[in-house]
């Protein structure tokens, strides 16, 4: 049976204060929408429909490049949840079975809590809703069951006290049999105070074209929602408490969880440390027993056992740490390879480059990758050494066990086993220290007479 | 009708366990003393007192830099509020109208706050006392009110039990006209356990002399007042998590807002981000849509629209990012115009010059600004390029287009569309690697049998 | 009298999710083991023995190399508190007096707890008790008193509504007279659900043979015992929040307290102020009156009055900070003692030198200490100025008021107050700057073409 997602993406979110349309804002590091349509894609949808409308084309561009076969439909005026989805009828024409409603601001909600909604409809509900209960329920609709079964949602502003005590509040989120939403959504009204259509009117319908309605709970925290940069942030914190909670679990240890950011999809093998101030961007997987220092900065890497990174090292895309490597202090690395127990301890950039097993790059070292123009990669070789402040001009090669002085220039291949040195000679020139800073203090003291006088 | 405003600042704040008088420390960036400065300036006073008492040449040297016409009436001492002031009087001569009466420790008092105050007493009072709701109000005075007028102020062991449940408690700040000020001040007296004059007083001795006196309410963060390193930083909290606040409502998103710092006067434009960790000293602008990436730390500069900042960067002192420049990590940043879409991604450090529109700066690259004396200028023009390890020794020019090849030491200047190269020549030495290396080793070995023999 | 210590060290953690023994895992930078002995030690027992299970060898080599007398017994199977004790009877044979109880998993009680234990035993006690007043007891054992003298330990599963009310709370903490111990612990059975052998049926026994049980009540925090990662965390938080409450009341400035880690041993003088974002090893001594700026990581070193480090320095074991030093970002120190009033301001790496008084290294600065096989010192005179971007190779030395120009790799010793210059002489070559760059785009313009091509 075929079964669909529409995901409403349309509002402007003018608590947002922002140019950028609401679901396009990040929260662990990828837009909402993002999330939404990676939970969406666990459902194996035959059809994904995005309803868009502030800033259609950009919100569109991202879900095509995310899920290659999301359709869209445009709501060109906001006039409430049911015509949104109203508009995403004619993409369900052909659609058989589930059809879950989405959103494209509530970026959490989990993946077996849809497939728990798809079982309570396949046990014969019509109709599904999503609830939570709510530890301060005020503001929202409530969920009023009778037999397990739902009877109404009931704004705030239309509840009688009985109802306002209740605390199983509606998420917005439903599955509804396809039929039932084709021949029920038309017929939402909007005879309300905002002249709106409310998907919730579903639910009274559908009692009266004789279907069950049915509801499943989920946690608060699955249900958040954002209106605002106050709760893209609180979204952002929700998401991080989860995460630290699951790796210490995991058995990694951070040293102080509040202060360790992780994305979406960081993978962290036991015993491994993570120290204060670590922010992971998306792509990280670090095997056991590695240690991250602290102040570091990690997307797209791999990180294998033994390793110990930082403090301050930046691993970017491409950077794939072997067993037992070290990565030090003020050290960006790039679309690199470094082998196993291979070490770059301070200020470097490595870029574009392979690192042979237990090479040895020191302080200053930098594969120069860029001509202005292309990128060219720098390979090094097994036990190498680069002194401090070696340049390597890609593209270049450094055999095993080669050695390269320190402040070398290097612009051609240095073979297996040879040194090379690339720097000027050495001068002394006795008391020319001296003399030179009298001259220049001079010259200092003669420049402040000069702007004396011209004032003068 | 003149003004003034008396800032009490001579206490010694022993909990500080400091050398430096109380109201020098810093929150928000600043001396406590400077916040109150600026918002006493909002009022306009024609004079402005502070009282100062220990370390009063420091408090005063301050006070005079921020506010030419600060004058100063010392302490010797410390024998209350109502002493304090009292040293004011001969100041304040010749002011008709309101004299604010302010605390160097109470940094946060609004300047709208001290408006209302103002407003207070044009309207009948003679004099007006700013009171909080305390949420826990031990150990405060109670402001005690009949019909909208204050009766009393009394202190927390002189309360019965009716006035103890009061939550209205007294700031200590006033606003009082200034003859009756002037006529009521030497009346009180010090006939209590401590022996000290108190400022609370006056309100008895006003309404003794048929004035009324009137309340005006903030709220309980603005009269936070500062008495130990503790409060300092529960200070420095409270003032953050109102910027962090504001920020949001003004539409920029902070990633993590707990981690983000800022100065009193850091002004960011809707749509930009702030990364975890972002420390702002004064004086910094960011215009709308820029990204500050995790881990930067800028001070006293700009960020034009679209620029890209960090992470690990490092923003100083007359730093002008222009639109879509991008500052990488490991970079530092000081008197210095990027123009648009420029770059200097990695491990550099530019001060003291001008980098012109699309020039690319490779990793390692070092403006030389300073010759042990004086400091210089690097101008670099428009798409030139830097190759990675470049130093450019100041005073230089590198002209529009030029490049500059990796690792040299510029010390003149580069034409435009000139390549300019300033390196040694590689040599290889085939084998000597290796055999160095063995010599060092056997070097190392020597020394250690050598150690041994001299332990035998 | 002689008295003793057993530690209990054995268990496995299996919740800790790890292959390193629970022990073992690092709070406040140090093992939790680490902390019990040293408190241990401070108790200055003759006999010391660790009882040893789960990476029996790994627990042994730590405690050796941090008490040379640990003395240990294995404990094959872990059959509960009083099986483990049971173990170390061989190794107290000979001791008189206190023999005290400690746990490797709890590492915060503190000394002069354990010394309230020891006076408790010394007025008549046979047997004494470390109790908590727990704010949640549920789950916990319960102290049952009677005037003062400890009558039973009640575990929860056991105790009837009374003494489920009771909040005293047993720490497992335990002080007994030796020749007790040695007649009561073999007594001790496993009658019970889990058929382990408990240490809590001491007093039970102890009472029965006519001895006084006692009791010493301690705060929560101290009986913090870790059985997870998220327990580590917890312990690693309650620490710092103690040591930064500890920093602040000694006058230390904390922008942000909760920003900054402590390490057990960091001392820091009254007037320092410390940044937000910073991070101590063990061994950091700091005087009065210096800075440390955000961003900063500090372990084994000193600083001075007066001194000014980072932001985003690092400061590793053997930087001696003078009075005065300014140490500024993206720089680190190693080995080095750096005098009054010299400045290392931008990306540098200082490692196995020493720097003379007032010197200046310039930004990009680096000591090339290592050669791949021994390291080197460097050593720079009083009011020297190295130019940005110095290689220093070590051994090397550069005399008093010595200038070495910007750029060049110092091979050889340069004499007081010499000027050095080792880098390539400058060529400009007119317009083929752009000319590279127009061969370079038509490179990768017929690379593009020939791939495409490829493709067809």
């Amino acid at each position: 049976m075929s079964s669909a997602v529409v995901i409403l993406a349309a509002g402007l979110g003018s608590r947002m204060v922002s140019e950028m349309p609401k679901v396009l804002h990040r929260v662990a590091g990828e837009p909402m929408l993002a999330h939404v349509l990676a939970t969406a894609a666990e459902l194996e949808p035959e059809v994904t429909v995005v309803i868009t409308g502030h800033g259609a084309e950009q919100v569109e561009a991202l879900a095509s490049a995310l899920c290659a076969q999301a359709q869209f439909a445009r709501q060109a005026e906001q006039l409430g949840t049911g015509h949104a989805v109203l508009q995403a009828l004619p993409a369900l024409e052909g659609v058989e079975g589930d059809v879950f409603i989405l959103y494209g601001d509530t970026p959490f909600i989990r993946p077996d809590t849809l497939e728990k909604m798809r079982a309570a409809r396949a046990s014969g509900a019509g109709l599904v809703v999503l609830g939570f209960e709510a530890a301060e329920p005020a503001g929202y609709g409530r969920l009023v069951r009778e037999g397990g079964e739902l009877v109404a949602i009931v704004e705030e502003r239309d509840a009688d006290a009985a109802v306002r005590a209740l605390t199983l509040c509606n998420s917005g989120v439903m599955c509804v049999e396809a039929g039932l939403l084709r021949s029920l959504l038309p017929r939402v009204g909007n005879e309300n105070a905002k002249g709106e259509y409310y998907l919730t009117d579903l639910v009274a319908l559908a009692r009266g074209a004789g279907a069950r309605a049915g509801v499943v709970v989920c946690g608060e925290a699955e249900t958040l929602g954002v209106n605002s940069r106050a709760d893209l942030a609180a979204a952002e914190a929700a998401f991080q408490a989860g995460r630290r909670r699951e790796m210490m679990e995991a058995g990694v240890t951070l040293t102080a969880p509040e202060t360790v950011f992780f994305a979406r999809d960081t993978m962290i093998g036991a015993d491994t440390v993570i120290g204060q101030n670590v922010v992971f961007g998306p792509g990280v997987t670090i095997e056991n027993g590695a240690e991250i220092r602290p102040f570091c900065h990690l997307e797209g890497c791999h990180v294998s056992s033994g390793a110990q990174v930082g403090p301050y090292a930046r691993l970017r895309p491409g950077a794939e740490l072997g067993a037992d490597v070290r990565v030090g202090n003020f050290v960006e690395i790039k679309e690199a390879q470094i082998d196993k127990g291979a070490k770059i301890n301070h200020l470097s950039y490595v870029g574009d480059a392979s690192v042979g097993e237990a090479a040895n790059l020191g302080a200053g070292t930098i594969t120069c990758n860029y001509d202005g123009v292309m990128k060219h990669r720098t390979r090094i070789g097994a036990r190498a050494f680069i002194g401090s402040n070696g340049v390597l001009v890609a593209p270049v090669g450094i055999g095993d066990d080669a050695f390269v002085a320190a402040g070398s220039v290097i612009t051609s291949d240095v073979a297996p086993g040879a040194l090379a040195l690339a720097r000027g000679r050495q001068e002394n020139k006795p008391g020319l220290g001296l003399r030179l800073r009298e001259r220049l203090k001079a010259i200092k003291a003669g420049r402040a007479a000069a702007a004396d006088k011209g004032k003068g």
